[in-house]
């Protein structure tokens, strides 16, 4: 992001009419700031691109971390495994943060992170503010997003699944079985995969001249709850759908309970098609019909690319999307004529 | 451990006949020690009972270390945020390790944590060799084990559930259903809770005058295929049992599907009890009947003492079992006069 000229703490002190220590203060999310200075300083660290010079002595903390929402869900324990497997291939181990909030990653978090080493950030399904962002850039410190919340910022490094494709997938199978009313549940509006998860199945119902009702198509969370919620909505419907595709593993649970609740049976009433393949999904009854992302494999992968910036590397691309597949078990089946 | 007078490096490294650097290199797990002279060394440190002085300034690392044999289970995902949240609390954050190995943490996992600080160790499930006990007490690092596989050595702290009560209070509920074969499926015979779960099992058999069929009682691993196949084994009995209870949700969640492979329904011809109550186990089909322990409380608690300890407090009790309860859902029922 600098320019030819090497930007240095002296300058932004000098420019921002502070001491070095106070820019140091602010680049390594210490307290003791005033707001209205602190403000000043990040601007100007944003405004010239700020980095801190990681000598080529230092050694590696051995630690990456591991930045959770939430972690309710079997999903964040596949990101978790993958991430420690790659982390360990490495010889670095995992630190784990939840936030607990929708905001994302704050000075909570960067004041906590400042009072330690680690070797770069993997921030999972989260909002990440231009101020945190600054705020690691200034320190060097690198940092991959998975499933981010919201379009990245241009220059921020991303991981996540084809989840376009396999929102085609799964609607495809189930035009392909005859259904024609196929309700939709995805996950938050403001989350890329969610969204795209719709956008593949709108494109299925495109292409095989099905229109999409807008009635058919549902927003919640990710969860068992939602699921729930969400099915029982679409099944009180006047004219309610065959088949329903969740956006989820843990929705689609959700959806079999519902079914289960109001009599229906599970394929043979309503067809269902989860998201994600976590490990309980063929466990399941039915087993889950689910589109597979490689959980693991994108938390590796962000985990590798993290550790591959500390070392001075740049990311092959900005972007990565790992092939999604979709697992055809016993929770569809073909429309009764 | 050690007496009235205070036990230096120097002292060890003269009695060794070594130098001053190669006992703290010991100390600190660090590879380059001849093997001969590490077991010299070692053997003084245990005899001694050495201890590193903590000073009072020294700043916490802010880092509890999270120890796990292997992350294959939601078991493990609930052990993470108790685990979490208590370090939260405390201002701290959670280094995951998974070993991938039964064998417990050992010489590489040493050295990984020599290269970094941490205040204190949590380890989940595991062996714990008297070598790494006797480094981690050198180096003064406090550790907690959660279920501990194996009688714990004297004055280890550790944290579990009252595991022979559960085991008691889910026999007791299938008897009073008039279930009389009772098929049992419990984890490793060298885990201490797996063990507890087969005695409470066998005490209300006892107490209730039915016989123990040592046929009807199968060790396997904590998870689905072992579930699964013991499941099978058991049911293929020429008597077969009427309910089995299930040492985890997980191996319950096998038993379900064996069942199902068999055409037998749930409850109706077989009743299924669980263990954990994993956050899965009431969205299952039928949803689970199970004894719940409270993981994440148990992870909590650990942390706490470990972080306590840190502070140079001495745990109220070297072990704590917390309440198991058993939670009656829909995958039990009265047997069929």
């Amino acid at each position: 992001m600098s320019g030819k000229r090497r930007v240095t703490i002296a300058l932004i002190a000098e420019e921002a009419g502070v001491s070095i220590p106070t820019v140091s203060k602010v680049i390594n999310g210490r307290p003791e700031v005033a707001p209205a200075t602190r403000h000043r300083v990040e601007r100007l660290l944003h405004k010239h691109g700020y980095q801190r010079r990681i000598s080529q002595d230092e050694t590696p903390a051995g630690l990456v971390d591991l930045v959770f929402t939430e972690m309710e869900s079997p999903w964040a324990m596949e990101i978790v495994r993958g991430a420690e497997s790659a982390a360990h291939e490495a010889g670095a181990s995992v630190v784990i943060t939840v936030l607990h909030t929708h905001a994302g990653p704050g000075r909570d978090w960067l004041e906590r992170l400042a009072g330690r080493r680690t070797d770069g950030v993997v921030i999972v399904a989260s909002k990440l503010s231009s101020g945190v962002q600054d705020q690691l850039s200034a320190r060097s410190l690198p940092f991959v997003v998975v499933d981010p919340e919201g379009e990245p910022a241009p220059g921020v490094v991303s991981v996540g699944a084809t989840n376009w494709n396999g929102g085609l997938a799964a609607t495809r199978h189930l035009l392909e079985l005859g259904h024609r009313r196929i309700g939709m549940i995805s996950g938050p509006a403001d989350m890329l995969c969610s969204q795209a998860r719709i956008d593949g199945y709108r494109a299925a119902l495109e292409t095989a001249g099905v229109p999409a009702s807008p009635e058919l198509i549902r927003r919640g969370t990710f969860m068992v709850d939602s699921g729930h919620d969400h099915g029982h909505a679409l099944l009180s419907l006047d004219d309610p759908p065959t088949a329903i595709f969740a956006g989820s593993d843990m929705q689609a649970f959700g959806v079999l309970e519902a079914a289960r609740q109001r009599g229906l049976r599970v394929p043979e009433d309503l067809s269902v098609v989860g998201f994600d393949d976590i490990p309980l999904a063929k466990s399941a009854w039915p087993p889950l019909t689910t589109v597979r992302q490689p959980l693991q494999e994108m938390a590796a992968l962000a985990t590798r690319t993290v550790l591959a910036m500390r070392r001075g590397e740049t990311p092959e691309a900005r972007r990565v999307e790992l092939a999604t597949e979709l697992i055809v078990r016993e929770s569809t089946t073909p429309l009764p004529a």
